[in-house]
């Protein structure tokens, strides 16, 4: 689906444009015109009239942008800004939707191959976006630009920093999730130091890798915009697109802290473990240490003789006796061990 | 609450002024002199009446300082510098109050999300200094300048130093306090490795590392300001934020330590954990192997036959000469297995 | 094997030539045409004919490109890229063949010196490529330019990155098979943590260290083919090599995700291992407390008194109550520890 | 106590000054002249005399070098080289005195607040050094220079690099120490991997760890005092501070391989344990399968029936062919476990 | 031993030149003369004739060249380079001779203080080399040149690459030694997981240890050479110097791959002795399953009343139905645990 909005500086609105009046090249806009390209899912042929027609791009850009779909089982390019005689191309993985909901992804496990592609050319005049599945980030910025209309007349580079500034906007929630998901990891852990909470761990690990390797990635490509590197971000957008960049920095730091989280806890799990043996272990031996005296002495007066010569065997106090020898024996094992400290 | 004092160059006197007397903005200031505008908890109005006319500042930078009101839930920005045309801006997360003592934090955990944010704004004669609670290096600074009123004619770069001296001075105590539990933590580690310990252990480890990650972002701040990469800061006063760098690199320093110490006790707690189990089992296994073949003597004897051979049954030192044998063998194992030192 | 092909910029055609017809040396090329010298194991004569004669280069480079021939219990010589007064001197290390296959390669172990080794020498206009084994990526893209005979007349750096794009397609399908193996992995360590298991792992694990320092050299050489350091790769060639450089990035993403991926394994297994052992101990725990009290009782009326005072010892009750007495002293052994949930 | 060493260019000669003929002011000197103050615990008027009146430094400075005096817990400052317009101030903690010795520390804890500070000033004409505790290695290169008068005429920067030097070669005797102490505890571990042993590691793993930290920072300002960026410093004087670079090069690459060596010792440790646990567990087990059978037997024949069937029970070999039974049924529980190696 | 070989550019050749021949100064040499003096194991004497007198180098590069001599217990200077006004000084620390050789070593350790030290002082016609123990690195060129007298035409920078080349191809056979023990370590490791295979893993990882800074310190030399840093080596001698350093790139790797499957098989060695663990455990519970109830049926036939109401007291099939219901309920105990898989 191809939708094109126009910024008109002659008549100071920003509307949409039916697809067949757009200028046949780009280079036929007015001056001071602005124009926005999304393109949902589109066709082919959408992307043929829109990056070899209108504006023709590097054979490589087009096929990093068709990627998905002509590599689909290999997944979205990674995050990289590219620059270009006449334009600047971006690639952002946003996170796949659904992701900080519990109940949407259950145990279904996060792979760089989920995550969506989105990619964008930049002009002096124009932006074009490009995705093969509908994101509420561009969704929204669509929505607010067609509210704010001048906003659309600061140009390219503004407007698609509030299509980063979504995307990046859209780790908080998953990054709440998952420090709660952590909370209760933890105290399960000590609790139950089970192998059902182990797997968990690894799978929590897997998602906080994922995340922070995209953030790292994205944070380049931030840096590198803010770097005044590229001619086409405006100096006085810098300041904008530093904000985003220090947002993915915060995200950077709260997953390094998870990540770091997740590492001690799964070194506590095998120490947990280990006490739960230790005292399943102590607990037997004390059985054990009470238990096999008293039992060896019931042996001794089990022993069969002619003439017996145990202590009380021809008397009627020999059975108490013996029983008595026994609890003694026995408590005095367990005094010992208590006394040792070795229980 | 608003409260500006003004270093009178003409009167040569540091006093406050009450706020319909501040000049409708800073342009009209006399030259020579120096204002510093504290703004502790201030309502939307009085953040507007600064930012927005008195210093008009960006309006990112507004939205920096304001995050804490506006997204309470996700903290304080982190700590960072950044020059714009006319101002330079400051954020720093002081400790947040009553962390160095143990009976006022009792276990509760420190979140990225506790530390509060201290936004400074300075230009060649303002500084304003915002935060939502009272601080005690603000205060501190305060009554400081007031009682010296000369040193605010050294410019705001000065007197913001003080608030960052004091800010850094304020890890002296919880460095101090992290190094006392870890002494305790050590003979514990050793003395009764248990899951309490352990996760002790981890609740000081994230206190640890979050005072660490603040430490380094506030390094990085306090590198650059010592750089002379800014014109705001007077080469003069560059020594002043060296000392305040050379107190972060020291506490960073021990923050390091104190991170080995507790990877180390956690490994520690580990080795102590199996260690104690070791010794656990090699009392049971003397127990058994004494214990069991004594057992089996008595087991022996405890056979029924129409006519038993059994060693000295149909004698009276049958008895004696059973329990002898006994004795022999669990004296023989226990000391077989001491001498070959498996016990 | 020497398989020169040659592109006529006179007649439009790529074209092989006979080993008769080449010019005695490169200087007397006719300044458009471009020439593709693929030595397929060479023999030491081809091998002087070519970087002796045809196109003589540095004694040191020539000892590079024989190393395996000379040194062959040595291996391949590692990826680098050198520049030469006269022509650029590329060392790349393909992947064995057949090491996506699982039946191919068994459970033999990967290591440096399996993988072969890929010289080439570009100048202006003639590129040379020597290997000692039959390569896919040499021959795939010797394939494509001879159907699509005009990119040769891009030059032999358009071509060279044909060969690159080639040799680093390759790793797709054995960084596939590693998650393949992963995921099994897996499920296995968590059901079964045995050592066979834990051998696999550590064969994986120096699979994917093996596959990560190829990956990092290769990047390094493609990093500087990127950067525009080398004349003789064209400007509008750099855009090519950046999207096989891309790749490479790519494949080492997900290596490095794999490798921390077999370290969490291990480590993993070592507590699902030690978890087990909890299984097992809790179990004996559980038959001990509970059987031997019941022996004890056993043992007790066992013994031998002229005139028992065990209680029943004269009723014909005695023999079930002593059994109901084992059964609750069984029974509340059982339910104590269940209660105490000490098991 | 201030002592001031002078060389005088015009006799040739160096030589104690008294206190009192001190020139008012460093700038009053000769041109030609040199002068050495040590500052040994000084009062705070010979403080004042020399960093206020003679050399008059900036408060910061003053107040780094009298830290250890001011905050006396916080200990010393770390080591440190910063330029002033017309002064080099360096800070070294050298080590605490009696740190190599084994007898004189005993199992006292090395803390980064034990090691002393040496601070130093110097001038194109003029050396103070300053320190709290008596030194060494300021008293070996006082005793040096008082001997060896001409090496004065170098200059401060010479002079000081004798003290520099001093002041590392005392790490040669506690790496040497620290090496000793490895090499005792390899054995021991391997030997008795008792908690006491790990205590030991974990305090060795400290000591090596401080030794570490001042290394590394004592290098930096090393490294910058070699590298010709402070005028102070004659070129010439260069190769004599890389001398001492070397050095700190040399005992840091000990140090290192230190400090792995305490690491591989901590998890040798927990893996001796673990193997210790082995052979006791193994004992365990091939004593109770040996004996639990044979009491079974036991048990059997000790079963009462009016009339038994148990074999042999009205011969007079039952008996006999009850313990051959045991016997039999023993060993071949103990050849069944030694043939599948399970023990 | 002093040996000097002198190029003679007048008459072609390459020659030993007695000691009394030598020109007093390296100054008075012809101009396109070229000299190699090898010192081995040379007097004092010797070394104030050479660097004092014909070829004045600083006092402290003496020093670094004397070292060992005159400090034997601190080993060999670690490799440097370091350039003079009018020479250059490098120190590499060749192989130990026999390491390579499992026989020659035995289990000796090696440590930073067995290495000997090979120092080289270059001029533009002169070189210098300087060792105390007899080296085949030397050795090997040393008969090289003679034999080729031409390459010492070349100048003092190519003859000392030849040395740097044969001192990194000492690393070969040690490395692939290294390759050999690890290959059989791991077979051992998880055959039988004893202290003894742990400690020669602690053995080997320390020689890779060695080796590895070594090599570190080595390849920053050499990087250095390469770099066209110094005037001394000529710009067409640098490929010489690169074609070293790529086999210390090569090394390197290989030492590090050793020094990550040295970690893995001390991690793999505690997972199989904790494996080696759960199976005598898995043993020692069935054993006590199976056969603790059974004792205790036989304990109750055991018990005396007068009466006995045990089922099949009073007649002749209960001996047998005794041992039939011991056998069952051991047979179902083990088989509830085979069912459970608990076992
Ligand atoms: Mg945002
Ligand atoms: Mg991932
Ligand atoms: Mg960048
Ligand atoms: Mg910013
Ligand atoms: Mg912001
Ligand atoms: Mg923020
Ligand atoms: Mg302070
Ligand atoms: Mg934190
Ligand atoms: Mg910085
Ligand atoms: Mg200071
Ligand atoms: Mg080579
Ligand atoms: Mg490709
Ligand atoms: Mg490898
Ligand atoms: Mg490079
Ligand atoms: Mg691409
Ligand atoms: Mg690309
Ligand atoms: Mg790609
Ligand atoms: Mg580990
Ligand atoms: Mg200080
Ligand atoms: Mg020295
Ligand atoms: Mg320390
Ligand atoms: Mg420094
Ligand atoms: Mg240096
Ligand atoms: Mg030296
Ligand atoms: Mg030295
Ligand atoms: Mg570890
Ligand atoms: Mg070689
Ligand atoms: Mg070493
Ligand atoms: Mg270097
Ligand atoms: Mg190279
Ligand atoms: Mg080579």
């Amino acid at each position: 689906m191809l939708s094109p909005h126009r910024w008109n500086a002659a008549t100071h609105t920003y509307e949409a444009v039916p697809g067949f009046a757009l200028p046949s090249t780009a280079r036929e806009m007015p001056p001071d015109d602005m124009l926005w390209i999304d393109l949902m899912d589109p066709t082919p042929e959408e992307e043929s009239r829109v990056f070899e027609q209108f504006l023709p791009v590097h054979a490589l850009t087009l096929g990093d942008i068709t990627k998905p779909r002509r590599e689909p089982e290999q997944g979205a390019h990674l995050p990289k800004v590219e620059e270009f005689a006449d334009y600047l191309f971006i690639v952002v993985n946003p996170l796949p939707p659904g992701l900080a909901d519990p109940k949407a992804t259950g145990g279904r496990r996060i792979r760089l191959r989920d995550r969506p592609q989105l990619s964008a050319v930049l002009t002096r005049h124009v932006l074009v976006t490009h995705h093969y599945t509908a994101m509420d980030c561009v969704a929204a910025v669509s929505g607010y630009v067609a509210r704010h209309g001048e906003c659309a007349k600061r140009g390219p580079d503004y407007v698609f920093h509030l299509i980063l500034d979504a995307v990046v906007d859209e780790y908080a929630p998953v990054v709440e999730r998952v420090a709660d998901r952590l909370d209760k990891l933890e105290t399960r852990v000590f609790r139950n130091p089970s192998p059902e909470e182990l797997a968990r761990l690894l799978r929590l690990k897997r998602l906080v890798s994922g995340l922070r390797k995209t953030l790292i990635l994205e944070r380049e490509v931030l840096s590198r915009l803010t770097r005044g590197e590229f001619q086409l971000v405006d100096d006085r957008e810098i300041a904008y697109y530093r904000n985003v960049y220090d947002h993915l920095v915060r995200y950077t730091e709260l997953i390094e802290s998870a990540r770091e989280m997740v590492s001690d806890l799964m070194e506590s799990h095998l120490a947990a473990a280990s006490n739960r043996l230790n005292q399943v272990m102590k607990l037997l031996t004390m059985i054990s240490t009470v238990i096999l005296p008293m039992t060896l002495i019931a042996g001794v007066y089990g022993m069969n003789f002619e003439e017996s010569a145990a202590p009380g065997y021809h008397t009627d106090w020999g059975f108490g006796f013996a029983l008595g020898l026994m609890t003694v024996v026995g408590l005095v094992a367990y005094g010992l061990f208590r006394w040792r400290r070795w229980l």
